[in-house]
């Protein structure tokens, strides 16, 4: 496969994003770069460091201005950043103008700068996404608050829960990620103005006014040089990796349940085989997989990133850029693919119920063990339901046949009616709501 | 080496911390489940689920007990949790009491319970530590805000910035973590009651009620279960790589500063060489560096253990523990081992200054091209400059020299004393203030 | 849980190995150090830098000598390695023998040499429990060779396949990975010896001489000082992380096999749970796939500590002690519940025959349709199955009825024989034979 | 930046690499695929599958054909692989010859196969480049072989070197590097033919005999099939991950070398600033600094991929196709800067001999300590030392004219001939042949 999965024509549709590819590729970088400069050159004429009309003009050329990224790989690849290349390239469009573009900047605050523009769309996106992905778990959690079906813990049916619930718990990390969304966004979208060696000294005592004009005119926080400090592209790519991850669990429980033998939930329309007719791959959800283990691989550099050496580091800062925009590419892509499957979710009841009569009824054990604890001590509680659950498997028969059936705990309850699994659907109710209701609270 | 670095009695000195390894052994971990289950007793009387008169009896037993981890090792070993060993252990204590145990919990409810207790004190010591460091970096950050530096960007000598600016940009990412200590806590230090299957289905319509209660007695944020939900072991691990990523670029700093041929700045004490008389190895920052990379590779597995299976999953959830109590004895050290450099910090300002004189003066070369700016386009005045630089280090002498006496760039500008680097303290000290005033606002 | 959970008293059953970890003990290294540190005496002796009898009599003093690694707890804090408090122990124990101690080396020689000893001793605990698991597996794997299963796909029954196979492709890496034992210590026995700066310069001409001899006596590769070169550990980290994903492959496997809905195979005994008496946890199963992704995730540390900075760097090398002991009983661990799973399997071999005929005989259908390829166009001979399986749903009968009695396909063949599954056996059995082959042509 | 840096208009120069980019691209990925489908009916003809004439006219066919990346897009997305868009592309192409192709396979089986004919040309680019790499820094080694430098240990000047000796170092990893590659190319260059569920059990007693004719047409090693035998693919990540991490460290060495205050090795041509006239930043040692940390980063995805479930997984598999040929292209793009910085390495003697007689001669107290050793205890020796390099630092002398004034330490030695440091060429000299004479005997 290819070096580059998230734009490659064959895998793009699969593991990439369309929309977050468009925000993240190198024209929309070199444009943000022009409009930090156009947006530098009006900061500097407010705060008196360059005439006003000459950086209007500067502003004027850029407008129109598109610079091609081959047209600066040479010079990024011989500076290890484009600046030097593009402002050599804006320069010569604006003419004597020119000078009024760059002061006092040096090519991380353009570069970051344009970066936290690019983020602010992406995180647009991605809100949009995950507040749709989140509008359908919703509605799919409510649509089966009623249809019971076996929980599984450690591999193993457990006790009984609705599907309501297992919807709502892939809901639950993604409404806590939509939640943090805000302080994201104040934490990383601020101004980056440092200059040379992070205090602005090039411009002398202007440097946090044209700070500060910078960030006015970008709409981005104001803040000081944060060229060492990684704080806003580590809690981005935590929450990128998050997102992912809780995605990955929606998806690996999906890849399970609609196992062959499982067949509990199908989503999505399933993956041809080159050579099986009957098959029918989760392909969306594997892919979410691959990409939550993807990011989260990733997540080190950005610990790396946050270790430079002195003012400024050129190994270390550009980690980022190995890091972040994938991340994201793997974010909108594990998005996309799960605000598809959670609109198309299709549950097999019959399966559902089916497996809550799996092993004799065992999903029920844990509850004839507490009806039990009311008439014994509990240590003799969980000896009887095992013994009776020995006997339902000897005679093939129920759990509730089986208790029913001892001499001892037979009288001690209406074990056909209480152990149906009808009763829990209320305590799973109630537990899918409270974690929905943080959501709701918005 | 062994493969337990944090409690060796070879090498927990170095990189472990007695007081966090208190908090993190298993003692105190085991003391602490005992205190869920006794919190659980007592919230269970509180909402009638067991009398209230046998809760306090289980509870009064308990109060005295004290159970070996070793006699918890097999019963761990087999059930791959530690908790129906302990409950054995408890209800046995207790006789009939017992019975007032463990209602409606299941193994990770205890666990998850217990580990939150332990990161609150945790966190405790972590903080103090953190306020410490910060005001020893913040006292020595003032003590060098006069002293001139040489800052360096991707390996080489740029533009002056002061001392007391660079111990800023060190302070400047942990001031974002002691900051977002009260949103930490919220997000992680919550009740976890999910029973079974994660609906507290064993005890029925009480579910929430106990939960609370519980809650209540073991003051932790009341919360929906959260077995499934690991945002907040994730954002206890993304702070605490965060914080020892922000130390190991301290601990860089210092190496690369006390380097033989640097020798500006020192700190702590050196190491010696098993052969070499004159060293002064950098011992302690090394082993800063060092954790710092290892908590980041850590991080993954987080990531790993979000993604569980269906409604609980033994494999994933344990990866938590393979990670969160070594990035928190990671954080504990090189906190310990950060306070102890930042009081000793000890700068050779003589050595300082020579470097800022390194190359002819070229660290002044932005703040001469910015001067000539004013009376030639921007482009021109670079070209001056790279010329005077050139002719400074042919002639040996200064930029400022060379400047003086070119006859077109001469007279636009008072050389000597504009490229005094002493004209870059306002903006670095204004910087600076900025940088630590964000914690000031505290 | 702690931040030692390989020799934990409450986890060291579960995730750590009673004997390896004596064998990576602190003790056990201040041992293997001291051994090094008399071959190096006797060495010098042999080249002509000391006195033959002094240095006898300084090894006869070592050779009681016990070191407390308390004792070198302080030291090892101060100076980052432990050796100058040994040699200065060292000394003490030998009085004025001391002075044949050390000649030439720096702390890395010796601690380097003294863990190539303590691997030397880890590889043959690995070696042979490997090949006590490859033995099980191959024992179990011709049992299983004419027991029929469902292969499964992307999560999907695909085609029949027999459990020895399966069982042979457990194998399979691992055979790999014994064959690469004889290369593995080839590569990372070596003894180093390179002094202070890696030249040996410090015991001038003798140097290679005196590397030479330490190597005779202590039995490792001769070799020239591999201080930089990180080529042994890096590769002794590659066989760990490889030994203990082939192994989570194989639990991962067991785990999904032995869920409540498939039942297939069980090994071992299952863990109980705290409140649900019919659970049977796959605790060891679980505890390897951990172990797997725990020791995967500490991989890159080794390739920073393969990027040291100049003649030594005290923080890269560090990284591979908070790796390679921990993924070596990682190893460890997971070998030995791997040889008690692999000894233990239980197929139930009417589940695995039921798999094959779900889906209305689905595994079957390639076979199908590669019949049918013999009088028809592929497509077409895909198009026919496809339909017949849904005839077979609709009818709730297999799809070899379904072929056999539909018009157009039922003379092609004898459906009900020629789509027997038992017709897989063959291709299978080969398989199997040709992969565990590899291991029997040692 | 952007999320594909290796392919990218803008950065792909600096972080990517034409020729294997080449190589790795979809549409070389697509041409080699059609190469196996061709291959596979030729070898299934040779076994009598399928009519000789029909195969070779597919072939036919098949070798005029292209197929565009874009084509197979969908069918990847829907799929997740891209052989049954493929498969029908060909068979379109074939009409009804098409019949005669992909025989018993499944997606894998082409896809791996196809991959390692990719590897197979990747390999062979890497090889000449580190080939040639080496013969760069050996020529740069034996002309540095008498040009005395400190060796730095630990941050610090420790004791002399030769420059010939530290570029010895850098090649030492890259010589072992290189002459495993016979080994990697027997492991990971192998056959894949599985079918279905690896059994290949579709084209029944042929498939042992299909496959090996396959592994002849494609001249690649015969094996059982390795769908869940990642063996290969790790050895492949981790071959190229220690090549990064060597090429990183060499990388790292040149950034510190080439230090302002250092400046004792310049290598290639440094970067510009957007705002500092006077800087020459070390881009490309800093691209390969991050390249190594970016390829370290990926490693576990290869472990996590070897861990696949039952017969097949697409979300494990997908994981190898999101580290691989990224690492594949860092290691390219590393090796051709690295040839580059290797063959232009440019030394200033006089700065490294001044670093000599740094700290008063410190780089010499070792030696003065083996010096006196010969007549005296060595802790004595050792106190000696330090004793006179206070004086010398106290009187601003040599430690040599310390020793010499000494009254106990003067008569003991020719202390100016015996502590210059042209002394230590020899062992420097002794071990550089040595570490490059592993080349040599190839």
């Amino acid at each position: 496969m290819t070096p580059s999965p998230f734009t490659s024509a064959l895998t793009g549709a699969l593991f990439g994003d369309e929309d977050v590819a468009a925000l993240l590729s190198d024209t929309a970088f070199v444009a943000k770069m022009i409009a930090v400069e156009s947006a530098l050159a009006r900061a500097a004429a407010e705060v008196g460091l360059v005439e006003r009309d000459a950086a209007e003009r500067a502003c004027a050329h850029l407008s129109e201005l598109q610079v091609a990224p081959e047209a600066l790989g040479a010079g990024m690849a011989s500076s290890g950043v484009p600046v030097p290349a593009l402002v050599r390239a804006l320069q010569d469009a604006c003419g004597q103008d020119g000078d009024a573009l760059h002061w006092g900047a040096t090519s991380q605050d353009i570069v970051d700068c344009a970066h936290m523009l690019q983020w602010r769309a992406v995180l647009e996106v991605l809100e949009q996404r995950l507040a749709a992905t989140l509008d359908a778990l919703a509605a799919a959690s409510a649509a089966g608050a009623d249809t019971l079906m076996a929980g599984r813990t450690r591999s193993q049916i457990a006790t009984p829960i609705t599907l309501g619930l297992r919807i709502a718990t892939w809901a639950q990390p993604l409404i806590a990620l939509e939640a943090e969304l805000p302080a994201l966004r104040a934490q990383l979208l601020r101004v980056q103005f440092g200059g040379a060696s992070g205090s602005g000294s090039a411009v002398g005592e202007s440097a946090r006014a044209l700070s500060d004009a910078l960030a006015r005119a970008l709409g981005l926080e104001p803040a000081p040089c944060w060229h060492l400090d990684r704080s806003g592209p580590q809690a981005l790519g935590g929450w990128l990796v998050r997102l992912t991850a809780a995605l990955g669990k929606f998806a690996r429980d999906l890849i399970t349940a609609g196992r062959s033998e499982i067949a509990e939930l199908q989503a999505g329309t399933g993956g041809g085989s080159s050579t099986m007719p009957q098959k029918s791959n989760p392909v969306a959800a594997e892919a979410m997989v691959t990409l939550a283990q993807y990011a989260a691989a990733l997540q080190p550099l950005l610990a790396q990133a946050a270790m430079p050496s002195e003012e400024r580091d050129g190994a270390a800062w550009a980690l980022e850029w190995m890091a972040l925009p994938q991340m994201g590419m793997a974010a909108a892509a594990a998005l996309r693919h799960a605000d598809g499957l959670a609109r198309s979710l299709r549950a097999d009841t019959a399966r559902m119920g089916a497996a809550l009569e799996h092993g004799n009824g065992a999903a029920m054990a844990e509850t004839a063990s507490f009806l039990l604890a009311a008439h014994m001590p509990r240590q003799e509680a969980a000896g009887c339901v095992k013994a009776a659950l020995a006997a339902a498997r000897a005679a093939d028969t129920t759990l509730a046949d089986a208790l029913a059936n001892d001499p001892c705990c037979g009288p001690l309850a209406d074990w056909t009616a209480q152990l149906d699994p009808v009763a829990a659907i209320a305590a799973a109710e109630s537990m899918r709501q409270r974690i929905l209701s943080r959501r709701q609270a918005r």
